[in-house]
């Protein structure tokens, strides 16, 4: 996939973070996912169609999501609950809505499906498609998480 | 939701396990879901979007899934691996693509995003919407597994 579709992920997470969890996450290297398989502790995934099929996941570990939500709530949280996985959807589908966004006005259209959060102490994350998969490390202060992105060249059959 | 959008879901499942695994499985009652929360030990995913979104999991026992590949693949299957969630990618991409024919023929468009599969023991799925969450409970002689289906009323923003 073309790498300048990356951009406005990463810049939407950052966003996100700063504004909703007053969080200043650190963006590494995008690399391209060799063995598909992300892993995490609480994940949210929502799903792009449209003149292409793409995916949006964003696997944090436990500590840097009880971080990220605290910031949010203004109150400790200590453990992952409803709450939590709802603050997931929602950051996900800011992070969804503004990359989207972007690329639209970069020429490419996509729309978000409903997004789902998935939570299990190490879970693993696999996008099942034949092209590259860009993950993208994050690091904050408490810990770090990877969004993964995967933008199809052109629409496929299903 | 409407209800009669589930049906298409429910045949192209017994269709496609029976096909593709010779597996008979038997549909429970489809209930309304009201803790938005599955269990499995492997789980696919697939976002829906076009005039509305929608989202459909499958979220399988080991057990089930297990004897499920076993079937597919003509040998005993031990554990999941790669080959195993490549499976389930494809049982996902077959439902939905032939669920989504039906709903096409019955005036509702939507197009299938890239398929993500899910492993981790007893792991959790939500799916992030104020609408309703259809889920289908389904037995088979060698455990269980569970469909949930949402598609929105209409066009939601995000």
């Amino acid at each position: 996939m073309d790498v300048n579709l990356i951009n406005p992920f990463i810049e939407a997470t950052l966003h996100v973070l700063s504004s909703l969890a007053f969080t200043q996450a650190k963006a590494g290297k995008p690399y391209l996912k060799k063995d598909q398989m992300a892993r995490g502790d609480v994940s949210g995934i929502v799903g792009l169609s449209g003149e292409a099929r793409g995916t949006l996941s964003v696997s944090f570990s436990e500590r840097s999501i009880l971080s990220i939500v605290s910031n949010m709530f203004g109150e400790p949280v200590h453990e992952i609950n409803d709450e939590v996985k709802d603050a997931v959807g929602e950051i996900l589908n800011i992070v969804s809505g503004q990359a989207r966004q972007k690329l639209e006005s970069m020429g490419r259209s996509l729309k978000g499906a409903i997004p789902t959060v998935i939570t299990g102490k190490n879970h693993t994350i696999s996008h099942i498609t034949k092209q590259p998969i860009i993950a993208i490390p994050f690091d904050t202060d408490n810990g770090h998480f990877t969004i993964e992105v995967c933008i199809e060249e052109k629409s496929q059959p299903g």
